[in-house]
Protein backbone atom coordinates (compact mmCIF):
# COMPACT_ATOMS: atom_id res chain seq x y z
CA UNK A 1 0.00 0.00 0.00
CA UNK A 2 0.98 3.33 -1.25
CA UNK A 3 1.28 5.38 2.62
CA UNK A 4 0.21 8.95 1.76
CA UNK A 5 0.62 12.32 3.49
CA UNK A 6 -2.87 13.97 3.64
CA UNK A 7 -3.55 17.44 5.17
CA UNK A 8 -6.90 17.86 6.84
CA UNK A 9 -9.04 21.55 6.76
CA UNK A 10 -10.33 21.52 9.08
CA UNK A 11 -11.13 18.77 11.66
CA UNK A 12 -14.59 19.79 13.07
CA UNK A 13 -16.85 16.63 13.88
CA UNK A 14 -16.73 15.78 10.09
CA UNK A 15 -13.51 16.66 9.27
CA UNK A 16 -12.27 14.25 11.94
CA UNK A 17 -14.19 11.14 10.55
CA UNK A 18 -13.05 12.13 7.42
CA UNK A 19 -9.23 12.24 8.78
CA UNK A 20 -9.74 8.89 10.81
CA UNK A 21 -10.95 7.13 7.13
CA UNK A 22 -7.88 8.05 6.45
CA UNK A 23 -5.78 7.03 8.70
CA UNK A 24 -7.51 3.56 8.56
CA UNK A 25 -6.53 2.96 5.23
CA UNK A 26 -2.69 3.71 6.63
CA UNK A 27 -1.94 7.28 5.51
CA UNK A 28 -0.58 9.99 7.58
CA UNK A 29 -3.38 12.76 8.65
CA UNK A 30 -1.96 16.41 9.34
CA UNK A 31 -4.02 18.95 10.37
CA UNK A 32 -2.84 22.97 10.83
CA UNK A 33 -3.38 24.18 13.91
CA UNK A 34 -2.70 28.12 13.60
CA UNK A 35 -5.92 29.70 14.22
CA UNK A 36 -7.83 27.07 15.63
CA UNK A 37 -9.72 26.56 18.87
CA UNK A 38 -8.48 24.59 21.51
CA UNK A 39 -11.79 22.15 20.73
CA UNK A 40 -10.32 21.43 17.76
CA UNK A 41 -6.96 21.00 18.69
CA UNK A 42 -8.52 18.66 21.28
CA UNK A 43 -10.31 17.21 18.62
CA UNK A 44 -7.60 16.84 16.16
CA UNK A 45 -5.40 15.05 19.00
CA UNK A 46 -7.70 12.74 20.31
CA UNK A 47 -8.65 11.16 16.51
CA UNK A 48 -4.46 10.79 15.75
CA UNK A 49 -3.83 13.66 13.41
CA UNK A 50 -0.04 15.27 13.45
CA UNK A 51 0.09 19.20 13.46
CA UNK A 52 1.42 20.71 10.51
CA UNK A 53 1.33 23.92 12.34
CA UNK A 54 0.27 26.26 9.43
CA UNK A 55 -1.78 26.17 6.34
CA UNK A 56 1.52 27.12 5.08
CA UNK A 57 2.95 23.51 6.60
CA UNK A 58 0.58 21.42 5.72
CA UNK A 59 0.88 22.79 2.02
CA UNK A 60 4.72 22.18 2.41
CA UNK A 61 3.86 18.73 4.29
CA UNK A 62 1.35 16.79 2.23
CA UNK A 63 0.80 15.31 -1.22
CA UNK A 64 -3.07 15.71 -0.46
CA UNK A 65 -5.12 18.17 0.86
CA UNK A 66 -8.85 17.53 1.89
CA UNK A 67 -11.22 20.33 2.53
CA UNK A 68 -13.82 19.98 4.63
CA UNK A 69 -15.63 23.34 5.23
CA UNK A 70 -19.19 25.75 5.43
CA UNK A 71 -19.66 26.29 1.80
CA UNK A 72 -18.80 29.91 1.88
CA UNK A 73 -15.25 29.25 2.73
CA UNK A 74 -14.28 26.93 0.08
CA UNK A 75 -13.48 29.29 -2.72
CA UNK A 76 -11.28 30.90 -0.50
CA UNK A 77 -9.22 27.83 1.06
CA UNK A 78 -8.86 26.21 -2.64
CA UNK A 79 -7.18 29.96 -3.38
CA UNK A 80 -5.23 30.16 -0.18
CA UNK A 81 -3.40 26.89 -0.59
CA UNK A 82 -2.38 27.51 -4.91
CA UNK A 83 -1.08 30.63 -3.45
CA UNK A 84 0.90 28.91 -0.66
CA UNK A 85 2.52 26.75 -3.59
CA UNK A 86 0.58 23.69 -3.01
CA UNK A 87 0.57 21.28 -6.19
CA UNK A 88 -1.06 18.24 -5.20
CA UNK A 89 -4.17 16.63 -5.22
CA UNK A 90 -6.88 18.26 -3.76
CA UNK A 91 -10.34 17.07 -2.73
CA UNK A 92 -13.10 19.77 -2.14
CA UNK A 93 -15.91 17.91 -0.04
CA UNK A 94 -17.61 21.00 0.51
CA UNK A 95 -21.53 21.54 -0.14
CA UNK A 96 -21.29 23.65 -3.12
CA UNK A 97 -23.21 24.43 -6.20
CA UNK A 98 -21.42 21.62 -9.13
CA UNK A 99 -20.60 25.07 -11.15
CA UNK A 100 -18.67 26.74 -7.95
CA UNK A 101 -17.08 23.30 -7.68
CA UNK A 102 -16.03 23.45 -11.59
CA UNK A 103 -15.35 27.04 -10.49
CA UNK A 104 -13.25 26.10 -8.19
CA UNK A 105 -11.81 23.18 -9.85
CA UNK A 106 -10.60 24.90 -13.02
CA UNK A 107 -8.87 27.37 -11.13
CA UNK A 108 -6.85 24.75 -9.28
CA UNK A 109 -6.26 22.63 -12.73
CA UNK A 110 -4.32 26.13 -14.16
CA UNK A 111 -2.20 26.23 -11.14
CA UNK A 112 -0.73 22.48 -11.80
CA UNK A 113 -3.23 21.34 -8.72
CA UNK A 114 -5.45 18.24 -9.62
CA UNK A 115 -8.93 18.63 -8.45
CA UNK A 116 -11.59 16.60 -6.93
CA UNK A 117 -14.58 17.23 -6.66
CA UNK A 118 -16.51 15.30 -3.20
CA UNK A 119 -19.28 15.47 -1.57
CA UNK A 120 -20.38 13.77 2.21
CA UNK A 121 -24.11 13.05 3.07
CA UNK A 122 -25.07 12.27 6.00
CA UNK A 123 -23.32 12.45 10.21
CA UNK A 124 -20.30 12.32 11.16
CA UNK A 125 -20.60 8.56 11.57
CA UNK A 126 -18.37 6.83 14.12
CA UNK A 127 -19.50 3.29 12.51
CA UNK A 128 -20.00 1.99 8.70
CA UNK A 129 -22.76 2.08 6.19
CA UNK A 130 -23.79 5.69 7.57
CA UNK A 131 -22.32 8.37 5.75
CA UNK A 132 -20.34 8.53 2.00
CA UNK A 133 -17.94 10.07 0.52
CA UNK A 134 -18.43 10.82 -3.05
CA UNK A 135 -16.07 11.63 -5.68
CA UNK A 136 -15.80 11.96 -8.92
CA UNK A 137 -13.82 13.71 -11.82
CA UNK A 138 -10.69 12.17 -13.51
CA UNK A 139 -8.48 12.00 -10.28
CA UNK A 140 -11.30 10.38 -8.68
CA UNK A 141 -9.70 6.83 -7.99
CA UNK A 142 -6.35 8.05 -6.77
CA UNK A 143 -8.73 10.04 -4.53
CA UNK A 144 -10.53 7.34 -3.37
CA UNK A 145 -7.12 5.62 -2.11
CA UNK A 146 -7.05 8.11 0.71
CA UNK A 147 -9.61 6.54 2.34
CA UNK A 148 -9.72 3.30 4.07
CA UNK A 149 -13.09 0.85 5.51
CA UNK A 150 -14.85 3.29 7.53
CA UNK A 151 -15.89 5.09 9.58
CA UNK A 152 -17.57 6.25 6.40
CA UNK A 153 -17.99 5.00 3.04
CA UNK A 154 -16.33 6.00 -0.25
CA UNK A 155 -18.13 6.17 -3.50
CA UNK A 156 -16.54 7.14 -6.79
CA UNK A 157 -19.78 8.76 -9.03
CA UNK A 158 -18.96 8.33 -12.89
CA UNK A 159 -19.07 12.07 -15.02
CA UNK A 160 -17.48 14.78 -15.04
CA UNK A 161 -16.27 17.24 -11.93
CA UNK A 162 -19.94 18.46 -10.23
CA UNK A 163 -21.54 15.56 -9.96
CA UNK A 164 -20.80 14.59 -6.85
CA UNK A 165 -22.05 18.38 -5.70
CA UNK A 166 -24.76 18.04 -7.39
CA UNK A 167 -25.79 14.89 -5.67
CA UNK A 168 -25.29 16.18 -2.68
CA UNK A 169 -27.01 19.35 -3.38
CA UNK A 170 -30.33 17.49 -4.46
CA UNK A 171 -30.58 15.50 -1.23
CA UNK A 172 -29.73 18.43 1.04
CA UNK A 173 -32.62 20.30 -1.02
CA UNK A 174 -34.73 17.64 0.08
CA UNK A 175 -34.56 17.19 3.77
CA UNK A 176 -33.24 20.58 4.71
CA UNK A 177 -35.71 22.78 2.43
CA UNK A 178 -38.30 19.47 4.09
CA UNK A 179 -37.35 20.89 7.32
CA UNK A 180 -37.50 24.64 6.73
CA UNK A 181 -40.98 24.17 5.49
CA UNK A 182 -41.70 22.41 8.48
CA UNK A 183 -40.36 24.91 10.97
CA UNK A 184 -42.36 27.78 8.99
CA UNK A 185 -45.59 26.23 9.05
CA UNK A 186 -45.42 25.39 12.83
CA UNK A 187 -44.42 29.35 12.74
CA UNK A 188 -47.22 30.29 10.58
CA UNK A 189 -49.37 28.41 12.67
CA UNK A 190 -48.52 29.94 15.75
CA UNK A 191 -48.53 33.32 14.50
CA UNK A 192 -52.21 32.44 13.73
CA UNK A 193 -53.75 31.15 16.68
CA UNK A 194 -54.46 27.87 14.88
CA UNK A 195 -51.42 25.39 16.57
CA UNK A 196 -53.48 23.19 18.56
CA UNK A 197 -55.89 23.35 16.11
CA UNK A 198 -52.97 22.17 13.34
CA UNK A 199 -51.81 19.64 15.96
CA UNK A 200 -55.35 18.17 16.44
CA UNK A 201 -55.79 17.71 12.35
CA UNK A 202 -52.44 16.43 12.04
CA UNK A 203 -53.00 13.56 14.68
CA UNK A 204 -56.14 12.54 12.40
CA UNK A 205 -54.43 12.31 9.45
CA UNK A 206 -51.43 10.41 10.92
CA UNK A 207 -48.83 13.50 11.19
CA UNK A 208 -47.63 13.66 14.85
CA UNK A 209 -47.34 17.15 15.63
CA UNK A 210 -44.78 15.68 18.22
CA UNK A 211 -42.33 14.47 15.45
CA UNK A 212 -42.40 17.82 13.61
CA UNK A 213 -41.48 19.42 16.69
CA UNK A 214 -38.59 16.99 17.41
CA UNK A 215 -37.58 17.46 13.85
CA UNK A 216 -37.51 21.30 14.30
CA UNK A 217 -35.47 21.44 17.50
CA UNK A 218 -33.10 18.92 15.85
CA UNK A 219 -32.17 21.17 13.38
CA UNK A 220 -32.21 24.24 14.94
CA UNK A 221 -28.98 24.30 16.30
CA UNK A 222 -27.40 23.39 13.30
CA UNK A 223 -29.11 26.45 11.29
CA UNK A 224 -26.33 28.62 10.86
CA UNK A 225 -24.26 26.14 9.08
CA UNK A 226 -27.24 25.60 6.15
CA UNK A 227 -27.80 29.80 5.62
CA UNK A 228 -25.12 29.42 2.78
CA UNK A 229 -25.28 25.63 1.87
CA UNK A 230 -29.28 27.03 0.79
CA UNK A 231 -27.79 29.44 -1.24
CA UNK A 232 -25.99 27.30 -3.29
CA UNK A 233 -28.79 24.70 -3.61
CA UNK A 234 -31.07 27.95 -4.89
CA UNK A 235 -28.26 28.42 -7.62
CA UNK A 236 -28.35 24.65 -8.27
CA UNK A 237 -31.50 24.78 -8.77
CA UNK A 238 -32.17 27.55 -10.90
CA UNK A 239 -29.18 26.51 -12.80
CA UNK A 240 -31.27 23.60 -13.86
CA UNK A 241 -34.64 25.66 -14.53
CA UNK A 242 -35.86 24.70 -11.59
CA UNK A 243 -37.15 27.69 -8.88
CA UNK A 244 -34.64 28.98 -6.42
CA UNK A 245 -37.46 30.29 -4.14
CA UNK A 246 -38.04 27.02 -1.97
CA UNK A 247 -34.42 27.26 -0.27
CA UNK A 248 -34.49 30.95 -0.74
CA UNK A 249 -37.19 30.67 1.65
CA UNK A 250 -35.17 28.04 3.89
CA UNK A 251 -32.45 29.94 3.86
CA UNK A 252 -33.95 33.00 5.34
CA UNK A 253 -35.61 30.00 8.29
CA UNK A 254 -32.00 28.89 8.86
CA UNK A 255 -30.85 32.40 9.22
CA UNK A 256 -33.65 33.12 11.88
CA UNK A 257 -32.96 29.61 13.91
CA UNK A 258 -28.83 30.66 13.98
CA UNK A 259 -28.85 32.37 17.00
CA UNK A 260 -29.66 28.62 18.65
CA UNK A 261 -25.49 26.98 16.99
CA UNK A 262 -24.49 25.13 19.61
CA UNK A 263 -27.55 25.41 21.95
CA UNK A 264 -28.82 22.04 23.50
CA UNK A 265 -32.49 21.42 24.73
CA UNK A 266 -34.19 24.03 23.03
CA UNK A 267 -37.83 24.88 23.91
CA UNK A 268 -40.12 24.81 20.76
CA UNK A 269 -41.50 28.03 22.24
CA UNK A 270 -38.29 29.79 21.78
CA UNK A 271 -37.92 28.14 18.54
CA UNK A 272 -41.35 29.95 17.59
CA UNK A 273 -40.44 33.32 18.59
CA UNK A 274 -37.02 33.40 17.28
CA UNK A 275 -39.09 32.80 14.06
CA UNK A 276 -41.37 35.43 14.99
CA UNK A 277 -39.29 38.12 16.88
CA UNK A 278 -36.96 38.18 13.33
CA UNK A 279 -39.75 38.74 11.12
CA UNK A 280 -40.95 41.59 13.82
CA UNK A 281 -37.55 43.06 13.11
CA UNK A 282 -37.86 42.67 9.93
CA UNK A 283 -40.60 44.39 9.26
CA UNK A 284 -39.84 47.16 11.67
CA UNK A 285 -36.77 48.12 9.15
CA UNK B 1 -85.13 18.63 13.88
CA UNK B 2 -85.27 21.68 11.37
CA UNK B 3 -85.34 20.48 8.04
CA UNK B 4 -83.55 23.77 6.05
CA UNK B 5 -83.20 24.28 1.95
CA UNK B 6 -79.70 24.17 0.74
CA UNK B 7 -77.59 25.10 -1.91
CA UNK B 8 -74.24 23.60 -2.88
CA UNK B 9 -71.67 25.91 -4.94
CA UNK B 10 -70.82 23.51 -7.00
CA UNK B 11 -71.20 19.98 -6.79
CA UNK B 12 -67.91 18.59 -7.75
CA UNK B 13 -66.17 15.77 -5.94
CA UNK B 14 -65.72 17.85 -2.89
CA UNK B 15 -68.77 19.16 -3.19
CA UNK B 16 -70.89 16.35 -3.09
CA UNK B 17 -69.33 14.82 -0.63
CA UNK B 18 -70.50 18.35 1.65
CA UNK B 19 -74.00 17.73 -0.13
CA UNK B 20 -74.34 14.20 1.61
CA UNK B 21 -73.52 14.88 4.53
CA UNK B 22 -75.87 17.49 4.36
CA UNK B 23 -78.82 15.36 3.50
CA UNK B 24 -77.16 12.96 6.05
CA UNK B 25 -78.84 15.40 8.23
CA UNK B 26 -82.46 15.71 6.48
CA UNK B 27 -81.79 18.84 4.93
CA UNK B 28 -83.15 19.26 1.27
CA UNK B 29 -80.37 20.68 -0.62
CA UNK B 30 -80.15 22.37 -4.50
CA UNK B 31 -77.48 22.90 -6.61
CA UNK B 32 -77.84 24.93 -10.09
CA UNK B 33 -77.12 23.26 -13.35
CA UNK B 34 -77.26 26.33 -15.58
CA UNK B 35 -74.10 26.07 -17.42
CA UNK B 36 -72.59 23.09 -15.77
CA UNK B 37 -71.32 20.26 -17.19
CA UNK B 38 -73.18 16.62 -18.05
CA UNK B 39 -70.57 15.15 -15.56
CA UNK B 40 -71.32 17.39 -13.28
CA UNK B 41 -75.36 16.85 -13.37
CA UNK B 42 -74.70 13.36 -13.43
CA UNK B 43 -72.75 13.54 -10.18
CA UNK B 44 -75.46 15.57 -8.91
CA UNK B 45 -78.29 13.75 -9.80
CA UNK B 46 -76.97 10.36 -8.32
CA UNK B 47 -76.18 12.25 -5.31
CA UNK B 48 -79.93 13.11 -4.80
CA UNK B 49 -79.53 16.82 -5.10
CA UNK B 50 -82.10 19.05 -6.74
CA UNK B 51 -81.74 21.28 -9.87
CA UNK B 52 -82.54 25.12 -9.00
CA UNK B 53 -81.76 26.15 -11.94
CA UNK B 54 -79.67 28.77 -12.33
CA UNK B 55 -77.67 30.54 -9.37
CA UNK B 56 -80.67 33.20 -9.38
CA UNK B 57 -83.19 30.41 -8.69
CA UNK B 58 -80.58 28.99 -5.63
CA UNK B 59 -80.69 32.22 -4.34
CA UNK B 60 -83.97 32.68 -4.18
CA UNK B 61 -85.09 28.90 -3.28
CA UNK B 62 -82.04 28.57 -0.64
CA UNK B 63 -81.82 29.47 3.51
CA UNK B 64 -78.13 28.58 3.28
CA UNK B 65 -75.61 28.59 0.47
CA UNK B 66 -71.90 26.73 0.67
CA UNK B 67 -69.55 27.74 -1.96
CA UNK B 68 -67.49 24.86 -2.70
CA UNK B 69 -64.85 26.11 -5.26
CA UNK B 70 -61.56 26.83 -6.31
CA UNK B 71 -59.71 29.72 -4.39
CA UNK B 72 -59.57 32.29 -7.24
CA UNK B 73 -63.60 32.26 -7.74
CA UNK B 74 -64.50 32.58 -4.00
CA UNK B 75 -64.60 36.30 -4.34
CA UNK B 76 -66.79 36.03 -7.39
CA UNK B 77 -69.38 33.99 -5.98
CA UNK B 78 -69.84 35.61 -2.99
CA UNK B 79 -70.65 38.72 -4.75
CA UNK B 80 -72.80 37.26 -7.29
CA UNK B 81 -74.96 35.69 -4.73
CA UNK B 82 -75.15 38.95 -2.62
CA UNK B 83 -76.15 40.90 -6.12
CA UNK B 84 -79.04 38.11 -6.47
CA UNK B 85 -80.45 39.21 -3.04
CA UNK B 86 -79.39 36.19 -1.06
CA UNK B 87 -79.61 37.26 2.30
CA UNK B 88 -79.56 34.20 4.31
CA UNK B 89 -76.11 32.25 5.74
CA UNK B 90 -73.51 32.18 3.27
CA UNK B 91 -70.49 29.23 4.07
CA UNK B 92 -67.37 30.07 2.47
CA UNK B 93 -65.48 26.45 2.66
CA UNK B 94 -62.56 27.28 -0.39
CA UNK B 95 -58.87 27.46 0.48
CA UNK B 96 -59.02 30.90 0.95
CA UNK B 97 -56.07 32.98 3.18
CA UNK B 98 -57.69 34.22 6.28
CA UNK B 99 -57.79 37.57 5.08
CA UNK B 100 -59.39 37.21 1.94
CA UNK B 101 -61.79 35.23 4.08
CA UNK B 102 -62.64 38.20 6.76
CA UNK B 103 -62.77 40.75 3.62
CA UNK B 104 -65.53 38.41 1.81
CA UNK B 105 -66.83 37.93 5.39
CA UNK B 106 -67.16 42.19 6.07
CA UNK B 107 -68.38 42.65 2.42
CA UNK B 108 -71.69 39.96 2.89
CA UNK B 109 -72.38 40.94 6.40
CA UNK B 110 -72.61 44.74 5.10
CA UNK B 111 -75.64 42.95 2.78
CA UNK B 112 -77.32 41.28 5.02
CA UNK B 113 -75.95 37.98 4.80
CA UNK B 114 -74.70 35.74 7.61
CA UNK B 115 -71.20 34.94 7.18
CA UNK B 116 -69.51 31.65 7.96
CA UNK B 117 -65.54 30.72 7.67
CA UNK B 118 -64.66 27.15 6.82
CA UNK B 119 -62.35 24.84 5.39
CA UNK B 120 -62.29 21.26 4.34
CA UNK B 121 -59.23 19.29 5.15
CA UNK B 122 -59.03 15.81 3.38
CA UNK B 123 -59.79 14.15 0.23
CA UNK B 124 -63.70 13.42 -0.95
CA UNK B 125 -64.72 11.16 1.57
CA UNK B 126 -67.49 8.45 1.39
CA UNK B 127 -66.55 7.45 4.90
CA UNK B 128 -66.48 9.23 7.99
CA UNK B 129 -63.37 9.79 10.06
CA UNK B 130 -61.47 10.76 6.83
CA UNK B 131 -62.45 14.39 6.28
CA UNK B 132 -63.19 17.39 8.15
CA UNK B 133 -65.17 20.20 7.59
CA UNK B 134 -63.81 23.01 9.85
CA UNK B 135 -66.11 26.14 10.79
CA UNK B 136 -65.94 29.68 12.74
CA UNK B 137 -67.44 32.66 13.28
CA UNK B 138 -70.41 33.87 15.29
CA UNK B 139 -72.55 31.75 13.07
CA UNK B 140 -70.52 28.68 13.55
CA UNK B 141 -73.36 26.54 15.10
CA UNK B 142 -75.82 27.56 13.11
CA UNK B 143 -73.71 26.19 10.10
CA UNK B 144 -72.58 23.05 11.82
CA UNK B 145 -76.73 22.24 12.01
CA UNK B 146 -76.76 21.77 8.46
CA UNK B 147 -74.48 18.66 8.20
CA UNK B 148 -75.15 15.28 9.87
CA UNK B 149 -73.20 12.38 10.66
CA UNK B 150 -70.95 11.79 7.87
CA UNK B 151 -69.21 10.91 5.43
CA UNK B 152 -67.78 14.25 6.39
CA UNK B 153 -67.10 15.28 10.01
CA UNK B 154 -67.77 19.03 11.20
CA UNK B 155 -66.22 21.08 13.85
CA UNK B 156 -66.59 24.43 15.27
CA UNK B 157 -63.50 25.96 15.46
CA UNK B 158 -63.22 28.93 18.44
CA UNK B 159 -62.50 31.99 17.68
CA UNK B 160 -62.86 35.28 15.26
CA UNK B 161 -63.68 34.82 11.25
CA UNK B 162 -59.91 33.48 9.56
CA UNK B 163 -59.46 30.44 12.04
CA UNK B 164 -60.86 27.88 9.62
CA UNK B 165 -59.27 29.42 6.88
CA UNK B 166 -55.86 30.03 8.56
CA UNK B 167 -55.84 26.12 9.94
CA UNK B 168 -56.83 25.00 5.97
CA UNK B 169 -53.19 27.09 4.60
CA UNK B 170 -50.87 26.07 6.89
CA UNK B 171 -52.45 22.25 6.54
CA UNK B 172 -52.09 22.70 2.95
CA UNK B 173 -48.66 24.67 3.46
CA UNK B 174 -47.35 21.90 4.63
CA UNK B 175 -48.66 18.80 2.42
CA UNK B 176 -49.01 20.54 -0.86
CA UNK B 177 -45.37 22.72 0.09
CA UNK B 178 -43.64 19.67 0.73
CA UNK B 179 -45.31 17.53 -2.32
CA UNK B 180 -43.91 20.41 -5.03
CA UNK B 181 -40.41 20.46 -2.76
CA UNK B 182 -40.07 16.58 -3.78
CA UNK B 183 -40.97 17.11 -7.33
CA UNK B 184 -38.49 19.93 -7.54
CA UNK B 185 -36.08 17.67 -6.26
CA UNK B 186 -36.44 15.10 -8.81
CA UNK B 187 -36.58 17.21 -11.46
CA UNK B 188 -33.67 19.28 -10.31
CA UNK B 189 -31.69 15.90 -9.95
CA UNK B 190 -32.64 14.98 -13.46
CA UNK B 191 -31.18 17.76 -15.25
CA UNK B 192 -27.98 17.25 -13.22
CA UNK B 193 -27.83 13.72 -14.39
CA UNK B 194 -27.83 12.24 -10.68
CA UNK B 195 -31.22 10.76 -10.48
CA UNK B 196 -30.12 7.34 -10.31
CA UNK B 197 -27.54 8.82 -7.67
CA UNK B 198 -30.18 10.39 -5.45
CA UNK B 199 -31.60 6.81 -5.89
CA UNK B 200 -29.44 4.82 -4.62
CA UNK B 201 -28.48 7.16 -1.72
CA UNK B 202 -32.24 7.74 -0.75
CA UNK B 203 -32.01 3.33 -0.74
CA UNK B 204 -28.98 3.74 1.77
CA UNK B 205 -31.04 6.67 4.31
CA UNK B 206 -34.20 4.59 4.34
CA UNK B 207 -36.10 7.14 1.60
CA UNK B 208 -37.43 5.28 -0.80
CA UNK B 209 -37.31 6.80 -4.55
CA UNK B 210 -40.60 4.34 -5.20
CA UNK B 211 -42.42 6.85 -2.26
CA UNK B 212 -40.93 9.87 -4.09
CA UNK B 213 -41.95 9.18 -7.18
CA UNK B 214 -45.43 7.88 -6.28
CA UNK B 215 -46.22 11.03 -4.32
CA UNK B 216 -45.69 13.27 -7.52
CA UNK B 217 -47.38 11.12 -9.48
CA UNK B 218 -50.56 11.49 -6.91
CA UNK B 219 -50.25 15.09 -7.17
CA UNK B 220 -49.62 15.91 -11.16
CA UNK B 221 -53.20 15.37 -12.09
CA UNK B 222 -54.66 17.60 -9.15
CA UNK B 223 -51.32 19.93 -9.65
CA UNK B 224 -53.55 22.98 -11.64
CA UNK B 225 -56.05 22.68 -9.01
CA UNK B 226 -53.14 24.31 -6.46
CA UNK B 227 -51.58 26.74 -8.34
CA UNK B 228 -54.29 29.73 -7.35
CA UNK B 229 -54.30 28.12 -3.28
CA UNK B 230 -50.61 28.57 -3.37
CA UNK B 231 -50.55 32.15 -3.77
CA UNK B 232 -53.42 32.07 -0.99
CA UNK B 233 -50.69 30.29 1.15
CA UNK B 234 -47.66 32.77 0.12
CA UNK B 235 -50.30 35.54 1.44
CA UNK B 236 -50.73 33.64 4.74
CA UNK B 237 -47.13 33.19 5.79
CA UNK B 238 -46.47 36.88 4.79
CA UNK B 239 -48.68 37.99 6.88
CA UNK B 240 -47.71 36.43 9.78
CA UNK B 241 -44.22 37.40 8.90
CA UNK B 242 -42.97 34.05 7.82
CA UNK B 243 -41.45 33.41 3.85
CA UNK B 244 -43.65 33.23 1.39
CA UNK B 245 -41.47 31.93 -1.20
CA UNK B 246 -42.00 28.05 0.10
CA UNK B 247 -45.39 28.36 -1.89
CA UNK B 248 -44.36 30.54 -5.10
CA UNK B 249 -42.29 28.05 -5.48
CA UNK B 250 -44.76 25.53 -5.25
CA UNK B 251 -46.95 27.83 -7.22
CA UNK B 252 -44.76 27.22 -9.98
CA UNK B 253 -44.25 23.46 -10.01
CA UNK B 254 -48.06 23.07 -9.86
CA UNK B 255 -48.13 25.21 -13.05
CA UNK B 256 -46.07 23.39 -14.86
CA UNK B 257 -47.54 19.98 -14.01
CA UNK B 258 -51.35 21.95 -14.91
CA UNK B 259 -51.34 19.90 -17.66
CA UNK B 260 -51.90 16.54 -16.22
CA UNK B 261 -55.30 17.54 -15.25
CA UNK B 262 -57.72 14.67 -15.19
CA UNK B 263 -54.90 12.39 -17.00
CA UNK B 264 -54.45 9.05 -15.40
CA UNK B 265 -51.14 6.95 -15.42
CA UNK B 266 -48.67 9.34 -15.56
CA UNK B 267 -45.22 8.26 -15.84
CA UNK B 268 -42.68 9.96 -14.37
CA UNK B 269 -40.52 10.48 -17.18
CA UNK B 270 -43.70 12.41 -18.50
CA UNK B 271 -43.21 14.39 -15.10
CA UNK B 272 -39.83 15.69 -15.26
CA UNK B 273 -40.29 16.62 -18.62
CA UNK B 274 -42.67 18.81 -17.93
CA UNK B 275 -41.27 20.29 -14.99
CA UNK B 276 -38.11 20.74 -17.75
CA UNK B 277 -40.00 21.91 -20.51
CA UNK B 278 -41.36 24.71 -18.68
CA UNK B 279 -38.02 25.92 -17.17
CA UNK B 280 -36.80 25.97 -20.95
CA UNK B 281 -39.49 27.89 -22.35
CA UNK B 282 -39.44 30.62 -19.90
CA UNK B 283 -35.17 30.88 -20.33
CA UNK B 284 -36.00 31.26 -24.25
CA UNK B 285 -38.39 33.67 -23.70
Amino acid sequence: MNRRTIGILHPGDMGVAVAVTARNAGHTVYWASEGRSAQTRARATAAGLLDAGSIAGICEGCEVLVSVCPPEFAGEMARAVASLGFRGLYLDLNAVSPRRSVRIGRDLEERGIRFVDGSIIGLPAKQRGETWIYLCGPHAEEAAACFGQGPLEVEVLEGEIGKASALKMVFAANTKGMAALRAAVLGAARELGVFDDLERQWARSGTPMARAVESVGHVAPKAWRFVAEMREISETFESTGMPGDFHRAAEEIFARLAPFRGVREIRLEEVLEKLAARAATKSDS
